[in-house]
């Protein structure tokens, strides 16, 4: 079954609007097992319409349109639906009597173009619209079924989940399969290795495996089939059991899981917190850490430790140490962390001092010169990373990796550095 | 002059994905007067690929092609290209050397299938990537001109704006308008307030007026047109002066002027410094502060004072203080301001203290209470806010709000606090 989403809009076209309801409409498809092969969006030109209908009737068997059901005279879907396929339009009086009810409600006028909203090419199957003014409608011509919806968001969701999922999953025939999906969260390995890595895992005819790179993570996404939920539920449960036995600490979380919740569930779970300081990063780890709802259970705080001044007041770090090493430096690095565990009373502490760019760099400590420490019950580790990046990434991969770094050693797992990193060093306990 | 825009990638089709880029490629081609007629996506399938590279080839002159142009082995669009027009494909040097170039420096290993990254049809001209492994390559179909670009963000904006906008242009030929542009930010006042009072201003025959929300702030973007650079300069400025006097202080900046940059720039006007103490915001101001190059010359750093040991601990807050009023409360907020600024020796310190959400509100202190207050050499001011937003959101508009605060005591305007939040109460000196 090939399915069709068809835009229509000249502010589309102009880009001022990013067109989120082809994405909206292929995802809810995908859920009924419908695939959507092609998206297209037109002008509000009767030409371009109708030749895009043509294309679509020629090439697919679900077709869905949004756009242009309103009352202004370029609002022409209707009208052009049925002259391509050399239909009438006619009357359909129960819109017509929502459409003066809505207006009476309202205490507006309605305009004679309001009208229109009430005329349906004969034989088209007429879809409510219960939260504004535009039914939409579905036609049939030949083998393909057009379902025109309004544009307008709130409108749209609303008809393509009451109206249209029914009508298509019924055309679609039989037993429809139930879908499933999960997105998988890695970090610390590339989407070419990690595609590498997962040739022969979790492809299979029920599952399909999709990779998709959120900077620095890459995320992957088992959708999975079946004929009953059960059957769909075990499919995914499977793949993504694969999944983590080839990947094993790679992978991080599950769905909505963010780097942050993983290691503030393995804090709570140790009965452990966590303090922060922070130079390059300016504050960046704190504010992810409480981006997590209830963080208050595991992270105490920290000290943004941007100028010499405040590493040696605030965190006590040395004067001379940071004089003769330099406030990127692995001395430096493990002095903040210990001073922020201590000062703040923390279980672990997570420091970073580095060089984000664009400019500071040196021959010795070119940009992307990263130090992260991190202290703990056991001792303080350090790394020196180099970071490919520009400014906000460097410091966003630094995060990550911070964060990366106190979840293996939590986990107890090997804290071997991340492949896809340029690590240049490794500082020892 | 039809200009299309092509799409590629099954993650489109799924509806994993929003896909912006196509709004973005038409926004930047109408900049040089170039309209965009037709958007289409197709998945990563030779035969569609195909069939809509020679339908744009039948119906548009130009054709901007993103994505597909990866390593991996469903990134087929150079190939697929070459094939539709009957080129074979050739190693490019300088690219081929690009990459190696990129794997050495990062310490990477490259696989094979990143040299198919410089393969390029014959007669194509090739498309620098300062910012990524992938090149892009322009070729001629006839009277078409296909330009194909990575379907990464940030890596197509920069081509889109260095390497195919200048060709488009010069093929558009004749005397082409000059288009030029400007983003103009305000903060503190909602979109169809802005409408309103910018009505009848900077619209004009040779100025177009655009809108956009970006949250928290609502930028503007008049594009100005003229038949010599001198002349769309001319009705560009014209238009942003006319701006400038209607909405006065609302305008935080132009462009690339973020709030933090902005501020940083008038702290050192003023030779002044920052420092920060951030108990719901975690350290997003200084994030924020942090991410402007060259921000160590005003902004010292801070605490994060997230539980109230911190508080007491690093920033002096009284524990009786803390007891009685709470954390979020008018005297702890002034607390933690003045000992931010005492202990780091800051000209000026902000303090935030909230309930960001979902959980934690109270009666009396729902969620979405937030105090803030900044202390200065002529005292300490603090006001209470009421945001209506989601954890995230309360957190973004609280860093906006203090941000703006500052600029607007620097500036010496009045200190109104923006009309389209919610104030409860406003405390003073």
């Amino acid at each position: 079954m090939i399915a069709e989403v068809i835009t229509i809009g000249d502010e589309l076209l102009r880009g001022e609007i990013i067109d989120s309801n082809k994405s909206y409409l292929s995802e809810r498809l995908l859920e009924i097992d419908v695939h959507t092969r092609f998206h297209c969006s037109v002008l509000d030109d009767p030409a371009d319409m109708k030749d895009a209908f043509l294309r679509a009737a020629d090439r697919s068997e679900i077709v869905l349109v949004s756009g242009g059901l309103g009352p202004t005279r370029d609002d022409i879907t209707i009208e052009v639906l049925a002259e391509t396929f050399g239909r009438q339009l006619e009357r359909h009086a129960p819109s017509m009597a929502a459409l003066e009810a809505f207006f009476e409600r309202f205490g507006r006028e309605m305009s004679p173009s309001n009208a229109k909203q009430a005329d349906f090419p004969v034989g088209s199957d007429v879809l409510e619209n219960p939260v504004g003014t535009a039914p939409g409608c579905m036609l049939e011509a030949g083998r393909t079924a057009f379902f025109c919806m309004p544009g307008v968001p709130r409108e749209l969701y609303q008809m393509m989940v009451e109206q249209v999922m029914p009508r298509v999953a019924k055309r679609a025939g039989g037993q429809p399969m139930v879908v499933r999906s999960a997105i998988l969260r890695t970090f610390g390995i590339g989407e070419s290795t990690l595609e590498d890595e997962l040739t022969g895992v979790a492809h299979s005819e029920h599952v399909q495996l999709g990779f998709r790179t959120t900077f620095p993570d890459n995320f992957l996404r088992p959708v999975a089939r079946g004929v009953t939920e059960e059957e769909a539920d075990r499919h995914l449960e499977e793949a993504c059991k694969a999944i983590e036995e080839k990947l094993g600490s790679l992978l991080y979380g599950r769905d909505d899981d963010s780097m942050e919740a993983t290691v503030g569930k393995l804090l709570v779970a140790h009965g452990a917190t966590l303090a922060v300081a922070e130079s390059c990063t300016g504050g960046m780890i704190g504010e992810r850490a409480t981006s997590v709802p209830g963080a208050s259970a595991w992270f105490l705080g920290g000290v943004q430790a941007y100028s010499n001044a405040v590493k040696e007041g605030m965190l006590g770090v040395p004067k001379d140490m940071l004089e003769q090493h330099g406030a990127v430096s692995e001395p430096v690095a493990r002095a903040m962390a210990e001073g922020a565990r201590e000062r703040l009373g923390a279980t672990w502490a997570l420091s970073t001092t580095g060089i984000s760019g664009p400019d500071g760099g040196t021959d010795d400590k070119p940009v992307g010169t990263v130090w992260i420490a991190c202290a703990g019950p056991d001792g303080t580790e350090a790394h020196e990373f180099l970071f490919p990046f520009d400014r906000q990434r460097n410091r966003q991969v630094t995060v990550q990796m911070a964060f990366d770094w106190l979840r293996r050693t939590l986990l107890g797992v090997d804290r071997e550095v991340p492949r896809w990193l340029n690590q240049r060093d490794q500082g020892r306990r």
